[in-house]
């Protein structure tokens, strides 16, 4: 019976979060994002339970009372939440999962969930960052300045977390999640589930 | 300034543990392996401080009273040892050292350094092991029954290890050495160390 491991992977907006765990689920086997649920609406070329589970604010709020959440948080208007048992159906089922969530629910998952592992995705410089936040140049001063005062709150939580990354070449950074990925997959405690049928074997102990 | 870190491998004969180290080292930067001191004669093609440094029984004895082995263990008339000095030197000059050393040395070398990484090497399966232990079909069954008893007796102490890696493809255990060591690189208190100059950046802090 193998359990998977869960982590927390956590970025300022314009770090390229949202691409690199993309990318790497669809590298590596035996490893999923965990799906949140929203009480925001649903938009276009949005699928519940791919995208969301589309929740109403009742439904959400339910969830809370009977402690259903890993964490959650509200944002203005709409609540967001990883389900508890979601992530745990899918660790139990060997698989890794990773859950995409910024550093006020880290702290949330860490208490529940204290062997998780959390990675902390920086860009590679103040500039690049402004860059990236700009966007196309649609938006104004203010609200690039917002974004990167947040961008900035975010990064000072980067102690909190065990790995982090730089996003500076995103070939090398998709190779140093699956580095870090790969080496917890090895650790003892991990093969003596995985390689429950040779260890014995090699000893002479069948 | 950044502090190297310290890997023990460890691995049966026949597990491949040499040819994995050797490419280990030429494929990865900050990396090398520590040169053991040995009382044994210099064979033919040997190098002293590449292969081995070659001292005297006396010169050894002395080092062992003045406790400056990291490990040592005598192996039928020869003295085998790992030098503190020249260890700590790479590690504080930043560079990743692995030591190559079996179940015993380990023991050692953790008490000395709590904080290494060790990693065992295990065949694929126990005929794929017997096969290799064979060799090159030159040597008395006695031999080759010993040579399998002692790889059991290295491999029953699995358990001390933190890290586990089948040798069964080359290139995928090499791989899975190279993830463990990139891995551990990524660790918050390394990466502090090598984005010194980042870190503050991104918060504004310069």
């Amino acid at each position: 019976m193998i359990t998977g491991k869960l982590y927390i992977i956590s970025a300022p907006s314009g770090a390229g979060k949202t691409s690199l765990v993309k990318q790497l689920i669809a590298d590596m086997d035996q490893l999923t994002v965990s799906v949140s649920h929203t009480t925001r609406s649903m938009r276009d070329g949005e699928e519940h339970g791919r995208d969301y589970f589309f929740v109403s604010v009742d439904e959400f709020k339910k969830m809370i009372e009977r402690e259903a959440f890993l964490e959650y948080a509200r944002v203005f208007d709409n609540f967001y939440g990883t389900a508890k048992q979601t992530v745990e159906e899918t660790l139990a089922a060997g698989s890794d999962v990773i859950l995409e969530i910024d550093w006020q629910g880290a702290q949330q998952v860490r208490k529940m969930i204290p062997d998780c592992l959390s990675i902390f995705i920086l860009p590679p410089s103040i500039a690049v960052l402004q860059q990236r936040l700009k966007g196309r140049g649609q938006d104004s001063d203010e609200i690039i300045a917002r974004r990167m005062r947040d961008a900035v709150t975010e990064m000072s939580h980067y102690g909190e977390f065990d790995y982090l990354v730089v996003n500076d070449d995103f070939q090398q950074a998709l190779a140093e999640l699956q580095s870090i990925i790969t080496a917890n997959r090895l650790m003892k405690k991990r093969q003596q589930q995985q390689l429950a049928g040779l260890l014995p074997e090699l000893l002479g102990q069948v």
